[in-house]
């Protein structure tokens, strides 16, 4: 993975740099979204903007323009074959203490990076995990949001270092399996989908919801509720997604072996073919 | 208050910008101080670095050269009468991942920023709070520590714009009361002070801590321990503190009132003449 984007706007200028005093970096004060590029298009862009838009009203960040901000993306991955399209929206610049001034004006970042790498093998045949140490602190006013306070998910991931462990799948306090360090979680049990429950902690993820629309249109009943680590490990099929990775089919939790099934293969195939009229 | 600092060192140098890529804005993930200036001493320095020096570890920050960023810290508030410091430690830049690059080095931010202007009031006679709807996850990876994760403040300060509430109080999900937006929380029952265990979740504040070490040379009990709302409703007397503010009584809590007690009017005078040996 490439450590410096290739690209960054702030604010529609090109720069590499924001306000020391910018409440992103005081308080993690606003959001962001992890944009799939494809052969210069944004995968998935109404669904990043929804929940972007849902976000900024829930902090009382502002309204964003979003035909500026989607005008601004498509000239930084134009030509891009394949690339990672990060937007950032802050609450701007604005004091020393918490509460926000009240004349503040959001920050708005664009940045381009490289597509990472990941064997063809994890999505094809599928990936370790494992079950990290670090729990997720539950807390509903900011549950489900993409939001910048991310230092648990960062904490979990320090938790490991062997490249053979793709993903690490995180519990809330109460022992409740929530989602990966930076995907969703879905199980299969007796023929049905199931993934957890996010009003309490964990990141509504945009591949996770149009997973659920896939699995809808082909008649899959998906439950959305609390799910047990025993149910995890009981499960017929696990997998993982995000907007980069797609679907990775789970193999291993800990020491817990899983095949690909048919479920997780065939949602592989409708996300493939899938004529996404969200494409920009 | 002065929405923007006077002046601010970045790594050493004077600027007011860090990189778009600094994980402290990607993900929050770093620590920050606040410490009170007084004729360009810097307040209680020796308790600000334990615990930066404790949180870097916790997070595995690294080391910190705590010499140079003290040469840093005084020489920026040379000849400042009255002034608030910041201190920002951020795991530096690197990468879309949560995983930190091996070779990161830390950023270190400080801004020297303008003393607050509070009415005399507030410490004389005392305060009104209200108690926040914005509740505190549980994290006890992360609990103690003045991480930049803090979108909880932000949401919990927005919550009132009445200029004679001077603090909220936050509980946690359980109902228990924890701390003040920008403080913490003492209550005296029965002629011993009380103050919210904070092992799962809130800011272990410099000012608590002093406010303890104080109390046990007078001889004073202190019990750490869960408080619940109504205990904070019976207290004979409760008062919020921090670096800046030192003691605030509390005089009322959304409708319940209280007067200032002996304990807390003997505390202040305890702080007042505390000959304190970690001025720097």
């Amino acid at each position: 993975m490439t450590v410096e984007p290739i690209r960054v706007l702030v604010n529609g200028e090109a720069s590499n740099a924001v306000a020391t005093t910018d409440r992103g970096l005081l308080y993690g004060d606003g959001l962001f979204e992890t944009i799939a590029c494809v052969d210069g298009k944004l995968q998935l862009w109404h669904l990043h903007m929804q929940r972007l838009q849902a976000g900024c009203e829930r902090l009382g960040l502002g309204d964003i323009d979003i035909d500026a901000l989607r005008d601004e993306c498509l000239g930084l991955v134009d030509g891009v074959v394949r690339g990672v399209l990060k937007v950032i929206i802050t609450r701007g610049t604005g004091g020393r203490g918490y509460r926000p001034p009240e004349d503040v004006t959001a920050t708005r970042i664009v940045q381009l990076h490289d597509w990472p790498m990941h064997p063809e093998s994890a999505h094809a045949q599928g990936i370790s995990t494992i079950i990290c140490n670090t729990r997720l602190g539950q807390n509903p006013s900011l549950a489900g949001m993409k939001h910048l306070n991310r230092l648990e998910q960062v904490m979990a991931r320090r938790e490991w270092n062997d490249e053979a462990i793709r993903e690490g799948l995180m519990l809330d306090n109460t022992g409740h399996v929530i989602e990966g360090t930076m995907s969703n979680v879905f199980l299969v049990r007796k023929g049905r989908l199931l993934t957890p429950d996010l009003t309490r902690c964990g990141v509504a993820g945009i591949m996770r919801a149009h997973v659920m629309g896939l699995a809808a249109q082909e008649n899959m009943t998906v439950d959305i509720r609390a799910i047990t680590l025993t149910e995890l490990q009981q499960a017929d099929e696990v997998f993982v997604c995000n907007s980069l990775i797609a679907i990775w089919p789970v193999r291993r939790v800990d020491d817990t072996t899983f095949e690909k099934g048919p479920l997780t293969t065939r949602l592989q195939a409708c996300l493939a073919r899938a004529n996404d009229d969200s494409i920009t």
